[in-house]
């Protein structure tokens, strides 16, 4: 069993305040320190158990932890990872929860300390809401982490970042980052684009209509933009290919609607039945 | 508080099974019978406690009704009422649950005997899930349920078929029939086409790593084929026209993602969420 004496979580909202969570109600850590520029933040969750002790000094923090994660939105990982490398001790270890691995994982490979350290990592788990109040320490349970090393990348660092996940009851896959990059613009950030551009274009007489399906269909539209802006533009490329698959699959149900074709209507959507059962609920 | 001799329930599948189950909970008929060709189907809707009887005979079910709703695919409903309404007594109401109403209420109107009988109606409500195994006596709690009835409505029929809906907890609003299908093309079966888009396109590799994002977004991707091809046909150009609008507005995310203009991209994904909220959960 892992026992960490210091975990630095650098973002205390949703992600970072169920890790804290997770982390404690397993026993994978002696002490847990919130890395963060807000006290408010810092200090709801302090109250909520997630972590032991908050501070804004992000360097002081990481000179005395084993592990940080960093769970700050994806256009910070890089900079704030890259601050903080000449504070690592020798077996510090650096991760961090970002839903984009190649821009972060370049930038801070840019580092010659990031080897020894530094490991990409996104666990496939989150919510529309946002915030320490809707953090829960079996977020992660069941769900997939996705670490991305490269081939400069301590092999102790993968390991320990495997295990920390694993103890939380995640499964790990390992992939490049510009795999993960692109399976996830596939997997979660088209969606997302999808399900905003659906609850954008619904006009206002008829949300009384809006009901389950539209509901589902759109929820992760509620998704904060301040997260999400990043996202899409760190893995722009990605998402621009993955749009361009979703349109001609758009124009295959335009073509079978205008030309009344029932047949080919009935075999798209069982095309799309086929996947989505699999996939379970 | 209203009560039927007897309702009759055509197709008793997860909303017919659901009304039966609702009807029945809240005392609202003294005897329900089930209509369909599928023996088993029946057998399992009296197990379930949804139906008093089970019968094939619709004709005969009919002449003994003081309502009957069909619950059948919408390709089948307006030739099935207009077979029954010979058999109407005087003060029989008929009813629907169809997610097109154009078409239906088009076909059933050109018999002079509807004007008497016929209201058509849509409970917003239902399930990806197939059968009355899946049914539920509150599955109309709180839904809207949407009246279109015609300058040719009975009123009695309108106002009963109103107080029944009303009586199981749904919400009634009323429109006409071309309006209805204007809307539900954009708040249903949009996304429906968009859900199984989606689903379609995802490469099998990256199974693994759909997370509850793209499960939400594409849950009622799994609904029947046989249940929305028709629908489908049947709302064609509604249909076609939501389309072009979320083409467009996947055009000005297009736009946006190419020119890498973040200020652009978040007021679209502002935009959807300021909707999306608004809806709450």
């Amino acid at each position: 069993m892992m026992l960490l004496n210091t975990l630095t979580i650098v973002g205390v909202g949703l992600i970072g305040g169920s890790l804290g969570l997770a982390a404690r109600k397993r026993g994978l850590a002696q002490h847990i320190v919130g890395v963060g520029r807000d006290v408010a933040r810092l200090h709801e969750a302090l109250e909520r158990g997630a972590i032991d002790e908050g501070t804004a000094d992000l360097a002081e923090a990481c000179s005395r932890s084993d592990l940080l994660i960093f769970c700050t939105p994806v256009n910070r990982i890089a900079q704030q990872v890259l601050q903080v490398l000449a504070n690592c001790g020798p077996g510090t270890i650096v991760t961090d929860a970002g839903s984009v691995k190649a821009a972060i994982v370049a930038d801070i490979e840019k580092s010659p300390l990031s080897s020894a350290h530094f490991v990409g990592g996104h666990p496939l788990a989150g919510s529309e809401k946002k915030g320490v109040a809707y953090a829960n320490a079996d977020l992660f349970v069941d769900r997939v982490t996705v670490l991305t090393p490269t081939e400069r990348t301590n092999l102790i660092a993968v390991q320990t970042v495997r295990a920390f996940w694993q103890a939380l009851g995640s499964r790990v896959h390992q992939m490049t980052p510009s795999e993960h990059d692109e399976a996830l613009a596939m997997t979660s950030h088209l969606p997302h684009l999808v399900a905003s551009a659906l609850a954008g274009v619904l006009d206002p007489r008829w949300h009384a209509l809006a009901a389950t399906g539209f509901r589902d269909t759109t929820r992760i539209a509620a998704g904060d933009p301040e997260v999400w802006t990043p996202i899409f533009e760190q893995n722009r490329a990605a998402v621009l290919a993955s749009l361009t698959v979703l349109e001609e699959r758009l124009r295959q149900f335009r073509a079978a609607l205008t030309d009344s074709q029932s047949a080919h209507i009935d075999s798209l959507l069982f095309n799309g039945k086929k996947v989505r059962d699999a996939l379970g609920s």
